[in-house]
């Protein structure tokens, strides 16, 4: 089978690959169609690591996958072959405390897809357990599924904020997760989502889906917030940029109670006003991937209030894998998600 | 002033009428300008009193209305004169207990519109608290200002669900209650809205709007919940008809851990089996009217994910105010929502 | 091995029977010490059915029950040879919906102890999985470990309450699930907990153990609750006796904003006046069994907040098991709890 | 009438002074009985400012008071002449929006004691809105009176916290608000409170409160949670200390799923892992004094709960109220609370 294998920091190769996988009962095969490009798997190609997630050694990469059914385990009641699907890309432990409580993203032993030592779905087929893999709705595409993965991720975030109907809702950072936060949280519930960047094309995409846009590199955040509001402040903040400023001037633009999500990791500590936090009794929700997510997902992509396609900007052939990565490795500014299709 | 007077059970007149009215540095005077029949209009209409609350004297009826501010007191800041604006037709006690928890609807001793002895708004102005007064966005019109009233209702019971983002919500009975309860969980985050009624001209008006509509005279409810939600049941269900019927079966097609919200009033007591509740661990929510819930609405208007012009199926001029009562005791099966205009 | 066999209803024999149970590497071997009765197994043993459960075969009684570990497998690393445990009395499928979502009380397909056709645990020895059995803590004796049963559900209850520290809870009736129900309060963050009973024997020990009794054949509830909370009513009221009478009357003493939990299993639906749970917007849970809630009960019981002793009234060795359920059938007015000792 | 006055930084004045103050009709007035002196009195004292609140008049310190209702407005129905009673300090505009929504310590535009410009309580009599003025139980005296201000601020803390039965609680600091705080989470439902500080004399004084005390100026804090909690983690953290090492390391005794509540008020930003929250999926809450907490913490204290003689280590009467503040600037290690009896 091939894959395109990271061998080594910075050194990726399209090759044949032996992965000894064992259809059990409960499992399904599956035939990889496309695969979205992950932040994180180009740090890995980068780096060859994230934080202690170290690539010791050769590892195929890619976690955000579609396919189609190829081979279904006796005991597999919801799926069957032909069947066009996405995947939950990490397995947790059923039987974990984490797990038991409903919570199995914080399962400490979750294997999950191109997380060292795990491979991951850049191949052309692989074997997954029937219960994380779901059947696409008729009017959602490939493109759609593999990008389930991230829209989890927003939706997990929106959950978490506990919307209530007509909030009002501020998302800084425009990558990916931030695009896909902004979608579910109008989804969810929001009456107005605000996206705050620094990157023109991105704003003028999040505007054309929608969203209220303010460049930060132009415009006072909290200035225009407080206008948009009537001076009461956002009553959510979802910080997707990761960055220090964006976690350290979070509280800013925030309503008295109202709630801050946490999704993008800094790399290291950052300072933060804990008493600009009190002031505003804030609630604040650190989250990590998601939990129950992808059938929720789903239905909102089936009902057309998440449409994921004017986020593939970018396209390329598995056999031109490489070339894929070098481009997502450095995009050009309109580029959100990048794909590869099998 | 003219008004619309309730003298007594089945007799209205269109008289002029004495309020003293003073305004005072927080009140605000406003021109009434549409203003809904709704179902406790009529039942005072016919019956002249619902349950506890007795027409002992004259009293001008209506509690949905919208019109323009025409003076304004020293201490309001957000209004001036020539604001179109809708009202909160019930004034609380500041310093209620209830009303100090933020939850001021539960306020025993709160003073709403035609609900004896108080004069409603069917009349030429009237004088109203500021802070209840709130200016329309200019997308909305008078009809839906208006209506921002029973949306209230809505929103209310929307956000005491605590809908998660792709959930699937049922609501039984499409009076104007249950429409916009629809529109709210909808806007609200569902993903699918399912509605239930047995008048096929009210599920045609759903389906148009976009919901689910079954109509439980020919159609198996639960069968078809269970079919929509690959046997799960419904998260959410919105009990709006008030019926018995609809009370005693609202824990059939809802799924384990779901929410159910109780909204329509049924005139008794009715069967509820407690151990179906249990089985699913319902989680039950009792509403009553709405708290903080107008800015919410008008938000959801403003930015276009609730429309509340389709619900105006019927209209009268102030002066065939007699005949609009008539007409809304004993509407077209198509009628949602009468107005009067004034 | 020895077990108490239910051949039909009315009919028990202390007799040999072989149950073919393999210890799994997961599982572990427990000598049964103290099996409390509950109420559910005089049903069964008065009625040979509860609701659509019923005895076909001989069935062995008994699911609250603690003993000693006599055989541990492989997989089992919490526990050893001779700990002193008690044992959650069902098994869910860990795939199954609604265990991945942390609700596995709530899966269908639990395997749940004297529920038919499913064998208890009146028997010398069984074979359980490791997870659902839990070592007793250095101060928790067998008697208490056996009613850790009863009061997971008293734990659940008052956690799906969300108790806020000081709210003060009315408990209906004083069976053994009233009374952990009361004690889980006291210790779950309540400053006072009302009981009401009509048994004073009951309300006496009730008193003794530290909550406020009323006698409702003499008393007036909604009057002595007012009295207590200023007027306000009661936080929480936990209805615990499954009558007609306790469900109907229950929103009249809750305060506004107040939470209701249905705890006890009326035998048919009963009348619910849903408008006056309405106008104090009464949030209602309806609860079944427990989840996670073994560990907590066992943390409350070795830290002293909760203390089970006083709760068992009766006692009978294993060779007096049939005369101690003619017992539990007919006790004596002041019997709580009758365990039987293995 | 005499008042401690701080006429500046450093220098305090026990002197005549003239404050006006009219009895309004829903107002009381008291004679002020006992005063506790907070870190934030003796921090105005020293330093003539707390953040952007500078003192730039003579002001009488002091917001921690009880006393005698010695004059009460006509409007006022729940107290009499003769009343013992505590305050909340903090007045609150009744429609500002905070206040509407129940979160009036959010309101802006709150008049506080002691914070610049507004007199504190440190004065023989004073005039109050009845409705923040609450009659001491019988069991309560002076003293506790006083400190129920602190005591509402840890039971505002456990509330925001949402404890459920069973959970562990680690509190760390254990100045007054660390002490309140943890006395609060042990009434409020956790089973075991784990108290951590470097002063021996106030863990000691925890110890005997029935805490788990660790001296983490000896004891390594992360290890000795992991056991006490099985590996899990405490399942809340209140963070009481202010100090920069308390909120960085506050991730790494936190359970999965865990929720930390910072109380303590840094002075600085201070660097905090977001990844480190986030990989536990923290729920954070940032509290800021209290609201509607105060009746709680009375019934907490009425029913036995919470007791807070113990926390009165040190005690002045109003003459020697400048060596009283003299003395707490600079306190024996064991002393917790001084207060000043007028």
């Amino acid at each position: 089978m091939k894959a395109l294998v990271l061998e080594k920091a910075g050194q990726l190769t399209l090759r044949d690959i032996y992965i000894e996988e064992h259809l059990g009962p409960d499992d399904v095969r599956i035939k990889v169609h496309t695969v979205g490009i992950c932040g994180s798997d180009v740090h890995y190609y980068r780096h060859g690591a994230i934080g202690p997630f170290v690539v010791k050694h050769p590892m195929v990469l890619g976690h955000e996958a579609s396919g189609t059914v190829v081979e279904v385990g006796k005991g597999v009641k919801h799926l069957k072959v032909g069947d066009r699907v996405c995947m939950e890309p990490g397995i947790p432990d059923p039987n974990s405390r984490a797990t038991r409580l409903g919570m199995y993203n914080l399962d400490p032993d979750v294997r999950f897809w191109a997380t060292p030592p795990v491979h991951g779905c850049l191949r052309e087929t692989l074997v997954h357990p029937g219960m994380l893999v779901f059947k696409l709705p008729e009017n959602v595409g490939f493109d759609e599924g593999a990008l389930t993965e991230p829209l989890a991720v927003g939706v997990h975030a929106v959950r978490k904020a506990q919307i209530k109907p007509g909030d009002v809702a501020l998302v800084i950072g425009t990558g990916t997760i931030g695009m896909v936060t902004a979608m579910a949280a109008a989804a969810g519930g929001c009456s107005n989502v605000i996206v705050a960047d620094i990157v023109q094309e991105k704003l003028d995409l999040a505007s054309s889906l929608g969203m209220i846009s303010i460049n930060v590199g132009r415009e006072d955040l909290n200035e225009m917030v407080s206008d948009a509001t009537d001076g009461w402040g956002a009553d959510v903040i979802f910080e997707a940029s990761g960055s220090a400023a964006g976690v350290s001037g979070v509280f800013e633009p925030l309503c008295p109670g109202g709630r801050v999500v946490f999704i993008g990791m800094p790399t290291r500590p950052v300072p933060v006003d804990i008493v600009a936090a009190q002031v505003k009794e804030a609630r604040i929700e650190a989250i990590f991937r998601y939990a129950h997510a992808y059938s929720r997902a789903l239905l909102l992509m089936e009902s057309g209030k998440v449409n994921l396609k004017p986020l593939v900007t970018d396209r390329y052939r598995f056999e031109d894998s490489i070339k894929a990565f070098q481009y997502a490795a450095n995009p050009r500014p309109s580029s959100v998600k990048t794909v590869i299709e099998l």
